[in-house]
């Protein structure tokens, strides 16, 4: 069965440089055209063999796609309470709902594949959980959900050298550890039982997809054409493909850059940063690689002590906080972190306090959770817009500063990131969007419009610093202008927190 | 300032009847426009001396108010995941939406009160925990909450007389234990305690109520009237008071009777019950003391396994689910149950799979869940009236059937009701709803209207029963046309479930 996904397939990175753009262009197409047309949701499964890239072609679509418009789901061990309800609860609980898109990482198939390889269960056993597995995938699909299911597979070869050569260099070293070699020994077995296993459960409703794991941008390539031809075969039928329009805000490109004078007597906490500060790339790199084997060493080590972190990006539009938060994310097993948009609030949570929202979705045993944009809306554009009352928003502080008080007491690694940058600086990034096919569909009206308000904004936000810069937790301002100079200190300031925190609970 | 809780107030059962009947009525009123006119969520905490009717005060209000718009929500020792989130996460989770009431039990001033009493904490320490719950309960008010706390007090001796009058009558015995004691001896440290909290918490925006709690009927009037108070101001101040009209559907007393004729061949498993099935009052009291004295002592012992229950009740409008329900209330501690009822679904629900709100809802570690009808909604009203295609419906039997055998698997007990009634049974308790005016907002042009489809449904009924009455989880088929005998049915079969389920565990 697996014959076909061994032939050593890789695409070079010239074609994969040239082929990406417009790719990545049509998947985000397709997921707007979902959200906002679509009445059925998207589940995406990645099962496979080790260091075949499961995890890492999901960070890929994380960093491709809108994270707003979806989550990652990752099961590790389920809790003392999960392990009282029944063994679906997880799966069930973390259903996207209609328009959105998940990922599903270790999830169902997981627990019965390696039971049946370890031999804990008998073949009949495995058949039963099969059906089960079928059972539910046939339920949701008949609900209109559609279901992916991708195999990540490489030959046994190709799985050892894959692991040798992560070993053999230092820099990569870590991500290699004893259990990878003991399944490498199963090899076979798990060859056996992944076959029965896509056999069984190979559906028209829920097909599988065997994709060859060897190149990265082999596999990204082949996962996106595949993610992309099911969503506009399944738009086809609905009688409407998305079109590139839906993307593109209009006012993003018309609209004129309406900046108003600095303000006589605006003075913020944001002039005392360098805003010159730089790094040359080279430096970036070397700098980039010792912090995120870091930063895995020590998050690794926050799992075993069960210390979650939460880490809150505010700043202005184009600041750059995407992009430090996807220099973060190779850093971390997919398993234990979620990144965060907040778009509107569903109607369950409008009829609620707004810190609801945010409390919902925190998460315990050593997660990191990353707020790309955060409750801080509530003193920022709230403020601004006029869309909280400035009793709202004054009494704010103290509602967040309690908010941060109590994760912090409960052992959460809480850091607050303020990346800033300078107006003209946003402008040139503002620019830069719209030769950029992928990026175009960042820019918005709205963009411009917060940008006329830019000193009002900085005024919020020195606010948000002079208010909620406690001494439990204090905001980290960093100067922005510069990417690789904001991305190295993110890195950096979080290693620091981490090292410092699990060092005083040893 | 427990001295005015002493004063031994008592309402005598006639006071009581003559007075509950419109209080019952407005209550219910102005619950149901403040779920249908309001943007406030209402939040209420009962606290106090052990045996003051804190439960049982809850449990009465749950029997007179609209379920569907309130929860209750009591708290154990946290699990394992909660212990890793900051202490107030599952207070927040559990936040009433607005429109809507939450009763609160052991919450927020349990653990700290508790802690201070036992002298684990110092007198700092727990001013400390007390001005965190002002700032969540301010940030709560802040947000529109309405906030109420009862104190359910007893003096020294009308405690001990109360455990006493409990342990003399062999039929109460079973509700004192060995803590109830222990807390007693403890009782001027925990009045001085109870002082200490009232001082620093009883703010204007969320206020201590001190309850003498010796006489069941005097308490529940008076928490029923301050908080008829506290609502009717409030709507005072929002400039519109709910009107009785608000109740009451019209067409639920214009409508005439449609029942069509039984057609002919309709032959359903109905028809096998023994609808003449009744039991006298006198044999009905003494099995129902029987009963619930059994269901408490296995409940507690489930909860000691991690046991946790299901029930579901399907049936005819007016079959008694709700009576049944409530006679197994009294057995129960308020920590470990909670009955649901689902009204229209959320845009969160309603971007799913329909079983999701289901699955969403379930309880762990020994809790019950009551379900006052449930998932087979979708397999009777939803094929009914059209809102589920037959696809839809069709397929849903196998679904739910796979749900519950989950449910049965993961070790939880499952027990299925369905009451039945006759046509002339449902006529004459229709008409009876007419005269009591805390009757009168159950009835609803709807009820006339599934009641012309009396045949419909029992085919539908029918279905149910052939298709998901499963060795696992069989239907338990309930003749109820007599309330005694029916809810005796209820409350021994449940028992007999958890005898044998817990007899099997051994």
């Amino acid at each position: 069965m697996f014959r076909a996904a061994e032939l050593g397939q890789t695409t070079s990175k010239r074609i994969f440089k040239s082929r990406s753009p417009e790719l990545r262009q049509r998947l985000l197409e397709a997921q707007i055209h979902l959200s906002r047309n679509c009445d059925f949701g998207v589940m995406i499964d990645f099962a496979g063999v080790d260091g075949a890239g499961k995890g890492s072609t999901v960070n890929m679509l994380h960093a491709w796609m809108d994270t707003r418009l979806m989550t990652t789901n990752a099961y590790g061990r389920p809790t003392e309470a999960d392990r009282m309800l029944p063994k679906y609860w997880r799966f069930w609980r973390d259903l996207p709902r209609r328009g959105r898109i998940a990922f599903n990482l270790r999830a169902r198939y997981s627990t019965p594949f390696l039971d049946r390889v370890y031999g804990r269960t008998t073949d009949l056993e495995y058949i039963a959980e099969l059906k089960r597995i079928q059972a539910f995938e046939r339920a949701l699909a008949d609900d209109g959900m559609l279901i992916l299911k991708f195999w990540m597979h490489l030959s046994r070869d190709a799985q050892k050298q894959r692991l040798e050569t992560l070993e053999s260099d230092p820099e990569t070293a870590w991500r290699v550890n004893k259990r990878d070699w003991e399944h490498w020994e199963l090899y076979e077995r798990f060859v056996q039982v992944a076959e029965r296993t896509i056999t069984e459960t190979n559906t028209n409703y829920a097909p599988w997809h065997i994709i060859e794991g060897v190149d990265e941008n082999h596999r990204i390539l082949t996962v996106s054409e595949i993610l992309l031809e099911a969503l506009n075969k399944r738009f086809d039928a609905t009688g409407h493909l998305p079109s590139p329009e839906v993307l593109v805000d209009k006012d993003a490109f018309e609209v004129k850059d309406t900046i108003v004078d600095k303000p006589e007597g605006h003075v913020t906490v944001f002039d005392t940063l360098d805003m010159t500060a730089s790094l040359k790339k080279a430096n970036y790199q070397r700098k980039l690689s010792k912090q995120q084997r870091r930063i895995h060493l020590l998050q690794r080590e926050a799992l075993n002590q069960g210390r979650s972190s939460v880490l809150v990006f505010e700043g202005p539009d184009a600041a750059g906080k995407g992009g430090a938060i996807r220099r973060l994310i190779p850093t971390l097993d997919a398993r234990n972190y979620r990144v965060l948009q907040y778009g509107k609030p569903t109607d369950e949570e409008n009829a609620r306090h707004y810190l609801w929202r945010f409390w919902r979705r925190l998460q315990h045993g050593g997660h990191l959770t990353v707020f790309d944009r955060s409750w801080y809306g509530r003193v920022l554009v709230e403020r601004i817009e006029g869309f909280a009352t400035e009793n709202e928003w004054r009494r704010a502080f103290a509602e967040i500063n309690d908010f941060e008080d109590q994760l912090v007491e409960s052992g959460t690694i809480l850091v607050k990131f303020w990346l800033h940058i300078t107006p003209d600086e946003q402008l040139k990034r503002f620019e830069g969007r719209k030769q950029k096919p992928f990026k175009r569909w960042k820019m918005t009206g709205e963009d411009w419009r917060n940008r006329a308000k830019w000193y009002e904004y900085e005024e919020a936000g020195h606010d948000v610093v002079k208010y909620t810069s406690t001494h439990i937790s204090p905001w980290e301002l960093v100067p922005a202008n510069n990417k690789n100079f904001a991305r190295i200190e993110v890195l950096q300031t979080f290693g620091d927190y981490l090292e410092k925190a699990l060092k005083e609970s040893e």
